[in-house]
C-alpha cells in the first residue's frame, strides 16, 4: 500500500504530517551539482546510485545534469525505474534465482540493463533466461577490491567468467564493477586513500590479464560519495556510483574531507512531532520505523541543547545535552531530524516532501521502497 | 506500492523467491493458543499489540482465540484494521494534531476507538475533532510507570487529565494506560518483577487518588511479552497487551523464563537466499532494507557452525563461527534467518508467507505497513 503524502503543495513546514521525509531543495541542488562539477574535468562517466532515492523522480535530474543512467541493487528497483522512465540502470548485485533473471531478462527488452557476477551459476540462469527472451544484457563481473562482500579475488576466476559471459552471445561482457565500500565511512583522508590504492592495484593486476587475453575491458565502475574524488582522478575507473551525496547523513557527516573536495550539504530530514514532554525530556513520534538507526542515533538539530538518546519503534527521546535549554519546544512542536544512515531510512517511506523557503514546492512518490527481490 | 506477493500457494520452501518472511504456522499457532491458556485462569482480558504484525488477518485469529480487540501505535494502522474488519482497536499512544485527531474521529464512528492521553492539548484537540464528528472516543491517561517515555509521573496531573476528559461528553474516561517497555527484555526474571512491582505500586498509588475522588477507573492495561505473566497475577491490571509472542525474535529469545511460563516458539524468518560464496564467507540476499538490527543481528540456524557477521543495506555476511563446517550451502542455497527485533522487520515487508510441513499454505498481506501516520 502507497500511503497518502504528508502534505501538500504549499503547505509550510509546520503543517506538514509527520513523520515525513523532508527534501530541502537547494541544498540538495547543490549537491546534485557539485558532484558533477568535481568530476567533470576528469572525464569520467557518473552513473548514481538509485538505492539511496529509490525514485525515478530524482534519478531523470540526476541524468538531466549529465549523468549516464543510475545504479540499482535489486531486480525490482530496476522495474520500478525503467516504469519512471529510466532507460539505463546497472543492477551493481548478483542475482541467484531463475524468477529473478527471468524479470530482469524482460526488462532487459525495455531498457539497457546491466548486472554483476562473481560465480558460474549466476551466469548460467541468466545466459538461459537472456536466451529464451532473446534479450541483451551487460555483464559486469564484480572484482573484490576489499570490501570483502560480493566478488572474485582471484585473476584466474575473473578471466573464466568472462569466457563463460562470451560464451553466451545475449550476455555482454561490459567490464568490471570494483566497489569498495568499506572505505566510503572510514574518517581520514589518508585512510579513504590508502583503500582505493589498493582496489586500484587490484584493478590494475587484473587488467594486466585482459591485455595478455587480448580482451577489451569498456568499463570499470565503482567509487562512492566518501571515496569519489580517488576514483576519478585514479585515470582506472572511468564509471562512478555516487549515492548518498544527495542526501548526506550523520554517518558521512563525520567523514574527515579532503580541503579541496566538494562540501555536500545535509539536504535529508525526517521531520517529526514532540507529542509528549514530561519534563526533562521530548518524546517524538519517529522511531525505528521512521529512521534507521544501524550508523547511529540520528542529530536534532532544532533542538540545541538536547540530544536523540533513544529510539524505540515509533518513538524518540530526546534528553538535554547540557545546560536546561530555554527554547519554544512543547507538545506540538515539530522538529527535524538527521538521520544516521540515509538509504534504509528512505526505504520506510513513500514519499519525499521537497521544500524551498519553508513551503512545500513538490511531492516525489518513493516507487522502488519496499523492493526487496 | 504493495509488492507481489513472494510465494504462491502449494510451493515448497525452496521456491519461494527472496527476501520474505516466513511464518511456520505450527508454531504461531501455538503461540496465539499458548498465550490464551495462560492467562485464562486470571480472568484478565487480552489485546494484543497489532504493531507487531500490521495485519488484520492475524488479528482477526486473535480474536477469534478470545482476543477483546487489538492495539496498534499510529491512526494509520487502526485504520488499516478497521478497513480489514477489525471493531474494536486500542491507539496505545500520545496522537498530536488536528490532522491525526480528525482522522481518528472519524475513525471512532466506525468502530471502538481508543487514545492515551498525557497532556491536556491531547485532550482538547481530541474533543475538539470528537464533538465535530460526534464521534465518542475511549481516552485512557497514560501513567509513567518506569517506562521513562510518555506518560504522566503526577497523581495531580492525572486526575487534572481525568477531570478534562469528562468535561468533554464525546470523550468517555476509559482508564489507564501502565505499560512498562522496558521491562520486557529485562533478561532475569528477578528484574522483570522487581520492575513490574515498582509498576503495580505507581497504578496503585494512583487508584487511591480515583477512589478519594469518587471516579471509577474501568480499565487498567499494559503488558507485553516479557512480563504478561506478572501483570497477569497482580490483581490491578485487567487487560494485557503482548505483541510479539506471536512472533518472538533473538532479543526475546535471550530472556530468561520462569519455569511455569509458557514457552513461545520462533515463528518468524527471513528466508534469504546465498548470492555469493566467496570462500570462507557466504552472502545473503538480505541485510537491513530486509530486517532490523536495533536489537542485534539475526541468527541463522540453518547454517550451524556459521555466524551472522555484518549486515549492509541489502546484503548478510556469514562467516565460520568455529571449525570449517561441512555444509552443502553455496550460491542458490536458501537460509532462514531468525530477526534480532520482529516488529521493525516485519514493517519492511508487505506479505507473510504462512507454511506448514514445508508448504506455502497461505499469503497474508501487511496491510499496515508503513502506516506512519
Amino acid at each position: 500500500m502507497a500511503w497518502p503524502a504528508p502534505a501538500s503543495i504549499g503547505m509550510r513546514l509546520d503543517e506538514v504530517d509527520t513523520p515525513a521525509l523532508i527534501v530541502e531543495l537547494d541544498a540538495f541542488e547543490h549537491n546534485l551539482r557539485a558532484l558533477m562539477d568535481a568530476v567533470r574535468a576528469s572525464g569520467v562517466r557518473v552513473r548514481p546510485h538509485a538505492k539511496t532515492h529509490k525514485c525515478p523522480d530524482i534519478a531523470r535530474q540526476q541524468i538531466a545534469l549529465g549523468a549516464v543512467g543510475v545504479c540499482c541493487q535489486k531486480v525490482s528497483e530496476a522495474e520500478a525505474l525503467v516504469d519512471g522512465g529510466i532507460d539505463d540502470v546497472l543492477i551493481t548485485n548478483e542475482i541467484v534465482g531463475d524468477p529473478k533473471v527471468e524479470r530482469l531478462a524482460a526488462l532487459a527488452r525495455r531498457a539497457r540493463i546491466g548486472v554483476c557476477v562473481d560465480h558460474p551459476l549466476q551466469v548460467e540462469q541468466l545466459a538461459r533466461a537472456a536466451a529464451a527472451l532473446q534479450a541483451e544484457v551487460d555483464v559486469y563481473v564484480e572484482l573484490d577490491v576489499g570490501q570483502e562482500r560480493c566478488g572474485v579475488a582471484d585473476a584466474n576466476d575473473v578471466m573464466a567468467l568472462v569466457a563463460q559471459v562470451q560464451s553466451h552471445p545475449p550476455l555482454r561482457f561490459a567490464g568490471l564493477q570494483a566497489y569498495h565500500g568499506r572505505a566510503q565511512h572510514l574518517r581520514e583522508p589518508s585512510e579513504r586513500e590508502r583503500a582505493i590504492a589498493h582496489a586500484q592495484k587490484v584493478v590494475t593486476d587484473c587488467l594486466k590479464e585482459f591485455a595478455v587475453a587480448g580482451i577489451g575491458v569498456p568499463r570499470i565502475t565503482g567509487a562512492g560519495t566518501g571515496t569519489y574524488p580517488l576514483e576519478a582522478a585514479s585515470g582506472v575507473w572511468n564509471e562512478l556510483q555516487p549515492g548518498s551525496y544527495i542526501f548526506m547523513d550523520a554517518d558521512y557527516g563525520r567523514n574527515r574531507l579532503e580541503p579541496a573536495a566538494p562540501r555536500f550539504r545535509n539536504s535529508l530530514h525526517v521531520l517529526s512531532t514532540v507529542i509528549s514532554d514530561a519534563g526533562g525530556r521530548l518524546i517524538l513520534d519517529a522511531g525505528l520505523k521512521a529512521f534507521s538507526v544501524d550508523s547511529g542515533l540520528p542529530q536534532a538539530p532544532d533542538a540545541p541543547g538536547w540530544q536523540f538518546a533513544k529510539a524505540s519503534d515509533e518513538h524518540g527521546v530526546l534528553t538535554p545535552a547540557s545546560a536546561a535549554p530555554a527554547l519554544p519546544i512543547t507538545v506540538g512542536t515539530k522538529l527535524r531530524l538527521i538521520p544516521g544512515h540515509c538509504d534504509p531510512t528512505v526505504n520506510l517511506h513513500d514519499w519525499f516532501v521537497g521544500m524551498r523557503g519553508g513551503v512545500v514546492e513538490t511531492l516525489w512518490p518513493i516507487t522502488a521502497r519496499g523492493a526487496l527481490f
